[in-house]
């Protein structure tokens, strides 16, 4: 993954140059996956910037200009504004090319997208499952998906394409798996999309608290309220929309959570210890399972800079 | 801190032999705090594996004879347990000794102790908000409190022997702050307990979800999840007790944070983007005072490394 070899794709146009596609290009050029990479997003300061830092080969002004002959086209724009994004690039973009994405929800965006792609055009949607709570083009690194997951979701697409676009994940990195997208949808509700919405109403109950001051919620943080707040700084822009459009999922898997927390809270109320040690001791168990699987590591930095420095070495 | 002084105590006995106190044997090894370190714990194994680390001085077999001449004694048991430990070392103690403890909660363990410790004893309550996922003796190390906060309870103590504790903890690297107990339980219920129950719940959400296996929430818990499974890693004893000696807090807050998840779960459900791209911002902002004030930092690794390497360069 090291040395550069033969490019995946000779194009390859990024829209959006936030976290995801500014790791991307990074993350490209480590291994020559690429041999031109064109980008632009709707910002003009976000276009100076990637001018200035150089991630990208060229940075054109609109998306119709990015996608021409490109052979590989990355949505990496906000879920909402996906829709919008396919509309304007479909009439520019070089038949048989590969179209894909990196939202977090993938029924939403195979609804949005999908009508206006014309035939002959690979429309594969993907979503790689890294992150960090920063954004925007400053923000991305190499490293970024180093043993991390990206899930495709191929939806009958042609299979030489899949294993291209396959082919440039695991380039960069990552560890490939094909998903339906209401699994995928489900799926991430639990592990992604319901934490989030849990971490930001804490911090937000925490911040109204007129007993206790914003002053003594952060200097106090140091326990558990840290980590949530870590997850509540996120682009607010993507999770707005992750949430309007991964509605039926986020809502099946919080009535599942208060259901439970309810039945905490009745064990708290109650004084039943027993049954707190159980459950607590069962999500223990759960967290082992994680660390075993290799997405984390039992070192003090949780496996996040170790992984990120080791590369920069 | 770091070259050895004059030591604060002359002999500390360490009741109790997990993560905190053997942290803060390294701790005070490390800044020459107390002359002698005698500790004890109920288990024979946590003994024998104290003594073959090394970091008390003495390690005996009942919490009576560790407190014998001790000038300070460090009640670091779970909540639960304080007041028959308490209990215990009555008789024991040396005239004009202060006893203190690192429980989470504090109105919970006066309540347990006070009553069993004879008049010129200097009772000092106190809580380090320090810790990791990791519990037992070999789980300690000397930077644990660096530049974490200590939180002392002194309920109307000497002066001078809350002055004496206030130097060992910040010998030991800590900030210290002094609390009324029933406001400590508050903040904690705010900052500590209600997130880390909030995160066992949403781990056994997942678990439990039968269309979602246990290996895919597993391989896919990078976003967001990962950090629940941290939080609901911790010791199962000590969290139990904490829940039920800070009912009435953890209750409150927990009827706080349902009314105000009810509110965000309303917003997605009538597609409120509004509601909810102002919520998010409102609470990334609140991330950013964390990193202001010192607790975390804006790196990949969020303080947690990075602090504790740098001290061992």
């Amino acid at each position: 993954m090291s040395t550069p070899g033969q490019p995946v794709y000779n194009r390859v146009a990024l829209i959006g140059l936030g976290l995801i596609a500014s790791s991307m290009a990074h993350a490209m050029r480590r291994a020559g996956l690429a041999a031109e990479i064109v980008g632009t997003a709707r910002s003009a300061e976000t276009r100076d910037i990637t001018r200035e830092i150089g991630f990208c080969d060229r940075v054109v002004d609109s998306a119709a200009e990015a996608v021409k002959e490109a052979d590989l086209v990355v949505l990496a724009v906000p879920v909402g504004a996906m829709g919008r994004v396919a509309e304007e690039i479909a009439p520019h973009l070089m038949q048989g090319a590969t179209v894909t994405d990196v939202g977090s929800v993938k029924q939403a965006v195979i609804e949005a997208v999908g009508p206006h792609l014309p035939t002959g055009i690979h429309f594969i949607p993907g979503h790689p499952l890294a992150g960090t709570e920063h954004s925007g083009p400053r923000a991305g690194f190499a490293e970024l998906f180093d043993n991390r997951w990206c899930i495709l979701v191929p939806n009958g697409s042609d299979p030489a394409a899949v294993a291209r676009l396959r082919a440039l994940w695991e380039g960069m990195g990552a560890n490939v798996e094909e998903m339906e997208p209401d699994h995928h949808d489900l799926v991430l509700a639990v592990t992604s999309h319901t934490p989030h919405l849990i971490a930001y109403t804490m911090v937000g109950v925490a911040d109204d608290l007129r007993r206790v001051t914003d002053s003594e919620v952060i200097k106090y943080s140091a326990a558990g309220f840290r980590d949530f707040t870590r997850i509540a700084a996120s682009d607010p822009t993507m999770w707005r929309d992750v949430f309007l459009t991964n509605k039926d999922a986020t809502l099946e898997i919080l009535g599942r959570f208060t259901e439970e927390l309810f039945a905490l809270q009745r064990a708290i109320r109650t004084g039943d210890g027993e049954q707190l040690f159980d459950y607590f001791t069962h999500t223990r168990a759960i967290r082992r399972g994680i660390i075993e699987a290799g997405q984390d590591t039992d070192a003090p930095d949780f496996g996040r800079v170790g992984q990120h420095e080791a590369k920069r070495k």
